[in-house]
């Protein structure tokens, strides 16, 4: 296995799963803080997409740390695949999830304050920009793991 | 160039081009047809996305039915690049905006027939429901796409 910057077990592969994982938190927490997000289909949608991503991420944060500074393991081409296909599943779902809480919060915000005050409505925004950076961060990973899956 | 199903140039790439132009030509058709679509956003991104989806998808059949029909042209490697980084950004965008649609067009179905009627909810779902088979399509076209790119 190349050292390819941005790839799995480097430093930059790190940076990244830690930025997937405080933006999905984020994302998170604007939207369930105090909210009733349950009662719109796209908001529960985003909530669990974003409740995946947080595990994952940080699981593969802490494999991405221990390759950094303690030793770097051999990979299996397996697990490199099964990481790869989890990586896309989750970046095409939390893009989706994030779209549509854009447009729904949009919807919203146009209807002049009856469904939601104009406070809540910019954190319905909030948590989509959020989960954007996130599925943004996420795409990134996953075209630094692909690169790396020939040469494995 | 390998004949490599499903990639530039072969039956399979043309089937799948022809599908994504039909099933965007059909969101197209349930979203405009009689409708004022453009009082919501999503439902004009929809619109714009499929837009383009429609010329791109039907471009490539052209090529794909003059590589199967007539003669293999050899193609450059910055050209399949160019293709296969549009058939990304525009596989993307379509995830985009059937899902933006999707969310909005279910929560226009709950406001219990004030924003759209029964009928006229249905045929956003359905245009949403084609904009998602057409994303398929063009995730399978870019996929095969990108593994061409190493033989290339």
């Amino acid at each position: 296995m190349d050292e390819f910057p941005g790839a799995l077990g480097t430093r930059a592969s790190l940076a990244l799963r830690f930025g997937q994982a405080i933006f999905a938190g984020a994302s998170l927490l604007f939207m369930c803080f105090d909210i009733q997000f349950y009662s719109y289909t796209a908001f529960c949608f985003l909530v669990t997409i974003m409740g995946l991503v947080i595990p994952w991420s940080l699981t593969l944060a802490v494999a991405d740390a221990f390759s950094v500074f303690v030793k770097r393991p051999t990979l299996q081409p397996g697990l490199l695949s099964i990481i790869i296909i989890g990586d896309w599943v989750l970046s095409f779902l939390s893009l989706a999830a994030s779209s549509s809480t854009a447009s729904v919060s949009n919807l919203l915000m146009k209807s002049d304050g009856s469904f939601c005050s104009t406070k809540l409505c910019t954190r319905y925004q909030l948590s989509a920009a959020m989960a954007f950076l996130s599925w943004f961060l996420s795409l990134a990973s996953s075209l630094f793991n692909l690169w790396l899956l020939p040469t494995s």
